[in-house]
């Protein structure tokens, strides 16, 4: 059927054997794809663990009684994507074929770092920071892309009005004017950025209302004379507000 | 307020310098996919032509003079292809990054790439084969994306219905038997494959649908004792079948 | 409360005149509207007479009888169409603006426009044809917009396999054969174009399945011997099939 | 086949000949499309820094100060503006044919100069001086669509709730007053157009949430008497508010 036939059919060998090849190599990926599975369903529970703890940060337990618990998983998730990024290395070049399997998992990660770095210090968490905290600063194979840290950053602010609203409830009527200082610094510098129409541009937008609604927090206390400023609190509520 | 708190909000300098970098990051990966842009809209005008020609073997114009002119869009896309991953290898190890940009238009190459080779030889086109095709066999930065490489082909499974359709119109009885040879061989290989819930799951799928047809027009012929084969009557049904 | 106050809200009295001046144009365009939805609602109601006559065709009712009663139909639409561009000719230039409000009804028109052109001659209603039968060929303020024209070609293609299986059922062998042919003609004429990923471009897209259906037809009077050529009806069914 | 048959299929030269014109037709008009999307993307660009200016106003920073940055971006509109006028004016009467392809960009430019004029003046930024403002107040091929530059309007309305809440938290008692009056007399103003159930509806049915919201502010100052006027208390409540 081969040879003198010059429209003759495939010769099932080679075929057989060529499907073959691939079917090793899309098996190849569908495990690579389950390890990566594996660890981040790891990475997903160690945040979720994180999260818990900063969640009481809300019930006014003090900063670094806070910090000192979510701290225990740092160590959790280092080991996590030093694990994830020994599986990415074995497919050099790759990284970006199997992105989505870890990248909303690690936008939460990058979120909740930012968070506990400005709840610690009151700055922001900076991309090479985020990296370093996550132990993949200089790996030539497994980065910190830059967008999914920046939608971290926007997570990280839509958390905030709901902090300046329980600490303004716990008595700390300082908190919504740095809160304000440090989103308002925010919001400028990612208007600096040229955004795409997708999803970061969609979270940026969001932060708006994050700013918006600590505007209306900062404006109650002040209104209402709470306001302190880091002076002296005898001057409250006439000449400051 | 600045300095002595340690709670302070950010110092802007450092903050907008972050965010310069930032912006420069994203506009160098805004104008990639700009060009990127400007070369699979060349590739997807290139396509269109070679599909044009193609059509014509519907019309029972020869396969030779058919293939001449779509011949001449593959010295094309080999050019523009070699545009492409010259621009893509400028950011190594982010071709799949990138890939979702070029994916669909690089799926219809393939498809027409693999139909002309069935056209002319009976057999399929390899992926190796199709790598050539376009001059990216050897280049390490830039290849055909297996799963790219296997929609296409289902692509081509599902021009042949209509081949068989005409063809038979066109009087060549013999056509049905051997796209039939051909698209179970090819439907039996893919079934090794173990594919994962996904596009190209969908699109193997669509192949029964094309097999089922080829089926049924065979039978028509057969059942009209039209199927004669070049050699001599009593042989069909058992040997060449 | 004015001049004085440099922050001063608004003098009443201006910003109601240029509310009201704002009131008249809003209800000046709603009027037309409204004067053009007449219009559009007779010519939709012409097309359904004109559409109810064309249906016949399906029951093998002679064409020049069944073109007889859809003609009387044109002269209708004229004078609607006629109506129409005296309406859009009070706001020069802003035929645009208001197109979205006849533009369906329109390709519907040119659509059995060209049906009818089809069934009298056999070949492609063109351009300035259609604009001739709807008295606009000339009219600098009113036209029929090119991609309508394109919309309503392939709206007539959408019915010809319903055409061409209700004649192979009437006994008409030989339609198939024209049909395939003035399609295939259409379909790689409108591959030239290079449209835009919109509407005209989804319709156009149907019409390779109303080809593949067609070629099935012929397929199927083909292999049945049951299509004649032009030449004599003897050698039907062996030699030519 | 050809010739003689009344029935005959197209004359293959002619109907090439008329979708080459088509071809030509519609790739002119795609062209026009992308420059118009050039001049588009960069007036994005230049709102996107005058938006990034006027944010300051949030911030306490002097209107003067504010209004100068923003103003350097008002010449850089007009010169794009212009030139997508001079775009435009390459088809006569097809403004609103490409209308769409500019609309919710402007409408964003309407907003922010309405909003800067309020802010220097207090009035409301009529119609025509939003034209002027763009240098298309005479142009007979360009205009500033008026339910462009009413949505535009609508946009403002939806600022100033912020604006207010800010300028009281920074100590400014007497805004929510003027601006109370502003938005009462334009939502007053805007209830006398008929509109019909479209965006501007929409945008419209928006600015009673914000006349909600500055009143709120307006009731919290006044409680609180914190809603002096510039002269004594006395007077207070009666004659200026």
């Amino acid at each position: 059927m081969a040879g003198g036939d010059s429209y003759s059919p495939l010769t099932s060998p080679p075929l057989e054997m060529q499907f073959e090849k691939f079917r090793v190599q899309l098996e190849d990926s569908g495990t690579l794809r389950e390890r990566i599975r594996t660890v981040v369903m790891e990475i997903e529970s160690s945040t979720r663990l994180m999260q818990a703890s900063l969640l009481l940060v809300h019930q006014s337990i003090p900063i670094p009684q806070v910090l000192e618990k979510a701290n225990t998983q740092i160590n959790v998730l280092k080991d996590l994507y030093s694990k994830l990024a020994e599986v990415v290395r074995e497919c050099p070049g790759q990284y970006y074929r199997y992105h989505g399997d870890w990248r909303s998992e690690t936008q939460m990660v990058a979120s909740l770092l930012a968070f506990m770095h400005w709840l610690e210090s009151g700055n922001l968490l900076v991309h090479t920071e985020a990296e370093e905290s996550l132990d993949v600063l200089n790996d030539s194979d497994f980065a910190l892309d830059l967008e999914d840290y920046l939608v971290g950053i926007c997570f990280m602010s839509n958390e905030m009005p709901r902090y300046v609203v329980n600490q303004v409830t716990a008595g700390d009527y300082d908190c919504p004017r740095k809160v304000l200082k440090f989103l308002t610094d925010l919001h400028a510098a990612f208007r600096m950025l040229n955004l795409r129409n997708d999803f970061l541009r969609k979270k940026f937008d969001s932060m708006k209302y994050d700013l918006r609604k600590v505007e209306e927090v900062y404006y109650d206390v002040k209104i209402r004379g709470l306001a302190t400023t880091g002076d002296s609190v005898g001057d409250q509520g006439t000449q400051k507000i």
